[in-house]
């Protein structure tokens, strides 16, 4: 089978191998046949060194992957031949609380290699089904970005309808928080950087759009466009950068879904930040559990996750290259073919 | 002023009198010119004195009511004139879970008079306003009907979008529980005994209407539309005449929220009730504070109440005898001028 | 090894019998030399037969076992050789809420086979560690009743410190409820049907015990107790017999936890019933995560299980003997050698 | 009557004078004798200036205060002539989450003055009933600093028996955070920058007492004792200055409850942070329902709360000296007599 491994930190280390096929399932193991997988930001920043912990030299890259299921360990009960399936991004948290083995970075942690190959096999608990309305490249979208959104809003306290929500951006996450809010019934204020993303945002439903382009200060226009009130909850993507508009524009005890890296060392701890009481949740990405309440939504909806481009397998290189070079609106695919 | 007293238990014994005006508000009181009432079973119950535990001989009867603020007592904070306002149900259920000294007849338990009058004083604490879109005969429909649903669905445990919801018939709770579960972005399966309404339920957003018209057995049809799964929760109405077709209709673990009278002393508790392990809620009408949250995902998404018909208050009581003798589609309402 | 299987319904259809070991490992599995396995209501049922849908006929009872690790598949990681466990009732329940393929009946449903057995293959996921201060006897304990208790108490909604709570008799479940009930800090209310047990539940730590020896009406101590208000949680064990009392007992809104049948179809929804607007709520036993924050407070606490008699694992059908004639304070437990 | 005023800010303003009674209680209002108040940091900042939001010039200071209903306005259903009560901090927070309107610095915010004072018309709303153990002067303790503790432990998602808690320091929050924790079946690790306060803090139940007085480094010592792991639950009084410490001593995706200031515009947000997931919680004090579930517990467990020392009403300003000066175990007081 073709599989990429990571023989070094540079996208020139990324190279396409063959490999035998993994031994037959035993146990729970099921053998999957991976249709689609896609980059997240993680990714990019494994591949070329500035995070080491994620895919390790050897390693198999990326997180996301989706695929139909080959055969099956004698005891597995959950899946069956055929089924449509992704891959969760935490393998060992099925449903509750995080728990306390959790890794932080999840797939492709060498030794828990990645997706960008054209087999894996995999425990049946880490599994679920695809919604049925969406592609094998729409379903390899939703493992990172997509339950990491639906987490940012549902996870440790219920989105209500009715309820004010800020998004930050185009990018993976920020794009589905917007679709899940909207299907929730929420009222979502989107941020752009880029002017010239306004009309797609309001094309994706959001209720309001705000041009960010000129620098901080925009929280006055959130604050203007919810009475002075401020949003419910901010998925917050900008980090420190950005921390002081962030908080400004949530109301007094709202909370801030904290998504990827905060930006380095800095403040945030404001004595602004503690009268307004804002709650703080850094955003995991979730459980299996919460995978498939998600996909039921999204079934429900009929929502499209929205892909920038899809690359082939053997071109998968200049996933990666695209990725970091252009603006993306919604995520960047790998059809494995 | 003009306001009703109920004389006696009877249709006849509902009576138009002149009084006095309200003493001007102290403390925290509020004068409300009440503008619009609706009807609740409980009222004609306790009208004709099934019920003889809620308007007593001498009280006010309704409980629901809509109006605006005329004057303020000195150490009103929450209110100003003018503001269009509604009267929750629980005076002194604000927010959280249900106080000790809860009253479950709520508004209009003699002394504790009821809404159909011109001028009320109230508390400031049980004053929420009206969402903007809506007209005070509207507004009015929401204290007990429209809480009650809200409370059904997102009370104890919020309902998640992407969830299946079942609703009966199409009395004023379950056409806000259908209304309030599809803004919710549930799924709704809507039940009607008389086929004739199913294109009203369609109309109002239901995903699938089942006729039971035919009598028991419409779990079957339920249990269809839903993969044989049943749905997660059940707003129900029916009572115990139907309990064993909701609860073969619910999903194992589900919950069934239990509106208004059981239907007698009986069964209920089988071994099947409890193999399939579902969660039992008698629902209470609700607190401000949800009436407040409820108010917003209501003006978000421009929600109208259903009303069958309006009665002028010169003519209240055939707004009671309508209410009696006809099948209704939504509320009825009087409208105080 | 040796091995009980339920050759037919019935004590003497309960076989030891000599068995090859299992393999070696695979994937996440793990070999666990049981220790000690205890009995609970539902084991006795299926083995005469009451419950023909639990051990069938060729199958190892008891869904109970404690024991030690001995050998690993390749993939394991949640545990190592010489750890000390308990497994988890329902094999598939990991975290958050029970999912849909849940089985009710759990461990011990063939070919789910149970825990009278030397050794087992089990995967790592169903595994939990004890707490060190627990016998293997005591560990075995912990799995159905113990967890059963700590669901009833806090599975959905957490008992808070300062809440009353209910328990009935001296079962398994009941005596847990008890010793959890009071770490968590709450007060308990403890009914006895057999006058010479109270001391015993008095140095479990009840703060009240009741003496419902003489029938229907205890309810009225049980009100006397808490001042006119009811316990807040009842942890039913009596069912539809005593159905009366226990919704008389239970203060207004506040939760039933039902454990085991409710004895047969009968009542129990009645007016009285949901004019008390008591929350119902099947008890299942409880996920892995559960389990775990479980046995932290057990550990925390040194609480020692309850056992009221051990039996050689030769002598294991006189367990299931004495279990059925014997009035019990607490489990009946089975060691392994 | 007797009364404070803050004449202006300093010491010297403090000034008590003479003024005549309030009125009859109208409405809901009930006239409450002040039998005793007590001293939060809060009020020392007011007093000399250094916060000028609160205890504005000309206002009453203090917002702990405990006494006996002496007459009721003619709406009153909550309390009778005798009672003895304490007033919630945030008059309008009575239950649910924080309301909107909402004020920061709850009572004796100018012209909502405060409880240094003989006598105060409050409405029946914002009173709760004292736990009978308590004597006035340990009830005036309880409004701020018992029910921010239990907030900080309790409010967003409650605390379960068996999770480790840190607390930080003798102050009055965090002495009654222990009290409250270890009632709650939780364990304490407790943090003291005053080696000879040690024993007081075992006293007082901590499992554990870590001597931090050499400065930063401790959270080694918290996780030594909970083998690696971290507490579950940080009760944070040091805010900025230790901040690295709390933040390393607190478990993987653990919350941290903030209290009191962060300490100057500063850090707080590093990529530390982020990735042990940490959930940040500024605690405000609590709802008037909280205020009574947390009696309750008090009351089960009768809890005394530490007082440091009391004053006479006619030295209250002594207090407020004695409060700045002296290294404090537990709460001021001040007996109105």
């Amino acid at each position: 089978m073709k599989v990429y491994r990571l023989k070094e930190f540079s996208l020139g280390g990324l190279q396409q191998i063959e490999e035998p096929e993994p031994h037959a399932p035993v146990g729970r193991q099921v053998l999957v046949r991976l249709r689609a997988s896609s980059l997240n930001a993680r990714d990019w920043r494994s591949t070329n060194g500035t995070i080491a912990t994620i895919t390790k030299p050897g390693g198999i890259p990326l997180c996301d992957g989706a695929g139909e299921v080959v055969t099956l360990g004698p005891d597995v009960t959950r899946v069956r031949p055929g089924d449509r399936v992704a891959v969760n991004y935490h393998w060992n948290w099925i449903g509750g609380p995080i728990p306390d083995e959790f890794n932080l970075y999840g797939r492709n942690v060498h030794p828990d290699d990645g997706m960008l190959t054209e087999l894996r096999l995999l425990d049946e608990s880490e599994l679920v089904r695809l919604p049925e309305h969406l592609s094998f490249e729409e379903g390899a979208t939703l493992p990172c970005a997509a339950l990491t959104a639906w987490s940012a809003l549902h996870g440790d306290q219920p989105l209500l309808p009715g309820e004010d929500v800020l998004v930050q951006g185009t990018g993976g996450v920020s794009v589905f928080a917007l679709q899940i809010a909207k299907l929730s019934g929420a009222r979502v204020i989107a941020l752009t950087l880029t002017p010239e993303k306004t009309d797609a945002l309001k094309a994706l439903g959001a209720d309001v759009v705000i041009d960010a382009s000129s620098g901080p200060g925009w929280h006055k226009d959130v604050l203007e466009a919810t009475r002075g009130r401020g949003v419910d909850v901010t998925v917050d993507v900008l980090g420190y950068t950005r921390w002081d508009d962030s908080v400004a524009a949530t109301r007094e005890n709202g909370r801030i879904s904290m998504v990827g890296a905060i930006g380095g060392r800095g403040g945030g701890l404001s004595d602004h930040f503690m009268m307004r009481g804002l709650h703080l949740h850094p955003t995991r990405v979730g459980s299996r559990v919460r995978f498939e309440q998600m996909n039921r939504a999204l079934a429900l909806h009929g929502v499209r996750p929205v892909i920038d481009r899809v690359f082939d397998f053997d071109d998968a290189r200049s996933a990666f290259q695209y990725f970091e070079q252009h603006g993306r609106l919604g995520k960047v695919v790998i059809r494995h073919g």
